[in-house]
């Protein structure tokens, strides 16, 4: 027989994972903090719990997909006893900090937690295209490992419940640098007669080709070596300055890349133009 | 028999450009300011031109490739009417009115311009890998077609010269958006224990599976319809402001993320929440 599973918090994230469970025939209990959203659930067979106690009350393995770690917090902070014993795997995106307070709380309440960073939409979960980092509560992954798998290829970052999180921010921060790059060159294309759609296939097909030199940028901050012969601050300083003018000269504000241009001066007045521009990961702090 | 072709300027990219035409069998007459970077290419074959004015002189076709608009400039004034009849192709970066002025000279000048932009590397220049857009004189293009395309594969995208250049700058400011994000993403793993090696080929497959998504944002963009079921600003916002405080509890400064945050908040601010993130692009000016 499939083991019991409880999935609390039904919303894109949660239903989601709720469905895949059930589909692989796993009795699953599901809670949510307004009623409605389970209604779908019950008529797969799933059993709607009336309170999140009775989830946790129900199965061995808790998974929490909620809004936020606050909300997370309090939904845990609510079951009090009725989490002892329980394997909770937290869905929730939140920061590292959070992770780890949360890993405390649920380790007070008698519970393993493991951190789950999902790379998937509700649409691809459980999909080949799905990825969850885990950290944590190490034998929570051994034990459930072929449970977990159903949501997608997971992986183990180690028994920081944090660091399944920095790993997810800093990808998302990463994310985000490429999309406000992609938003400033739509509004470029757009005030020079471009449009987006035109721009937007060789623009991903030059992001692609830049991607070893991601590598190349990586090796040279684990190495903290900045020598370089191919990209370095003098030469990006300079394209940028040209990019910068270029958009000035198209009425295009550049609320992202002149800040970026800043860090990329400072280091180049810090006497370091001769070195790469992968040296600028210094600028932001935080550093080794 | 081939025709003659000139190469003003011997930087990297214009050797590798003059490199391309000795291996093509091209008659190459070259010039740069300083002397001594022509030994390499004269030992391959080249012609090396005492002034600039008798490199315009020795060939119909021109390619200029200098550090910069300003340089371009100064050398196509220095050769006056020696520029007279020839077809000028210029590869030096700069932004859409750099090319415009260049063009209005160039044609005072009794000569035809066309500009181009790279896409490649030194090393790359003239293989599968290597593509450039050019705009300005159509039947340069057409004339000197099979020249131009031994340097990589060609793309006319019109008549005014600023097209490529603008082209140009737009997909280079993507591409430091992406490097921004790259850069603050490495700053956010080397604080959370996370070796740049180890996070960035799942950020790679992580911005690849987010390529579909800016062709979405793209046609709502070129539509200036952003009503959206996928992306609103409202998710994002909550997303970026999780990430920004991960980004702080680690210690590391968002100076591109923090006023990309700011736009979404003013779009938000503004009404839009549920709008799609796309619809940013209206906070960088320069609109439709
Ligand atoms: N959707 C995805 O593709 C995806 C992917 C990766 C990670 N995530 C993360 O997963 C989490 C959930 O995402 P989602 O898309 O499912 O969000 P969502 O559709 O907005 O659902 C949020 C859920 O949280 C519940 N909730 C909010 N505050 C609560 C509280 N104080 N106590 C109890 N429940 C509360 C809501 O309950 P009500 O119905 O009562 O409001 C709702 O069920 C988020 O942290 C998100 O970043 C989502
Ligand atoms: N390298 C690439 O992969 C690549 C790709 C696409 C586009 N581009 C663009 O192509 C242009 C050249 O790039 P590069 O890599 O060849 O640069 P580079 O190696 O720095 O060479 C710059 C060249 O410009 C010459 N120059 C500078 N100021 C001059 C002036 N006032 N008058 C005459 N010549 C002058 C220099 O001559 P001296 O030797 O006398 O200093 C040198 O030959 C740049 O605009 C660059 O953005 C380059």
């Amino acid at each position: 027989m499939n083991a019991p599973v409880s999935v609390i918090g039904l919303g894109n994230l949660g239903r989601a994972v709720a469905r895949v469970f059930l589909a692989a025939g796993h009795p699953t209990t599901v809670w949510n903090r307004s009623a409605g959203k389970a209604a779908e659930l019950v008529a797969a067979g799933a059993t709607s719990a009336p309170t999140a106690a009775e989830a946790f009350a129900a199965s061995p393995l808790v998974v929490v997909a909620v809004l936020d770690p606050a909300a997370a917090r309090d939904v845990l902070a609510g079951v009090g006893e009725a989490a002892r014993g329980r394997a909770v795997v937290n869905l929730t995106s939140g920061g590292p900090d959070d992770a780890r307070t949360l890993a405390e709380q649920v380790a007070g309440q008698g519970a393993d937690y493991l951190h789950g960073a999902v790379y998937a939409v509700p649409q691809t979960l459980g999909t080949d295209d799905s990825t969850v980092n885990y950290s944590g509560a190490a034998h929570v992954h051994e034990e459930w490992r072929a449970v977990l798998d159903l949501l997608g290829k997971g992986t183990f970052l180690g028994p920081d419940a944090g660091r399944a999180s920095a790993f997810d921010m800093a990808i998302l921060a990463g994310m985000y640098g490429m999309l406000s790059g992609f938003l400033h060159a739509a509004a470029m294309g757009r005030a020079g007669g471009i449009d987006a759609a035109e721009l937007t296939p060789p623009l991903v097909s030059w992001l692609t080709g830049i991607f070893p030199a991601l590598s190349m940028f990586a090796d040279e901050i684990d190495r903290g070596d900045y020598a370089t012969e191919e990209s370095s601050l003098d030469m990006n300083r300079s394209g940028l300055a040209t990019i910068l003018r270029a958009s000035a000269s198209l009425g295009v504000a550049a609320p992202t890349l002149q800040p970026f241009q800043d860090l990329v001066d400072r280091q180049v007045a810090e006497g370091h133009g001769a070195a790469s521009l992968a040296r600028v990961v210094e600028s932001f702090g935080g550093g080794g």
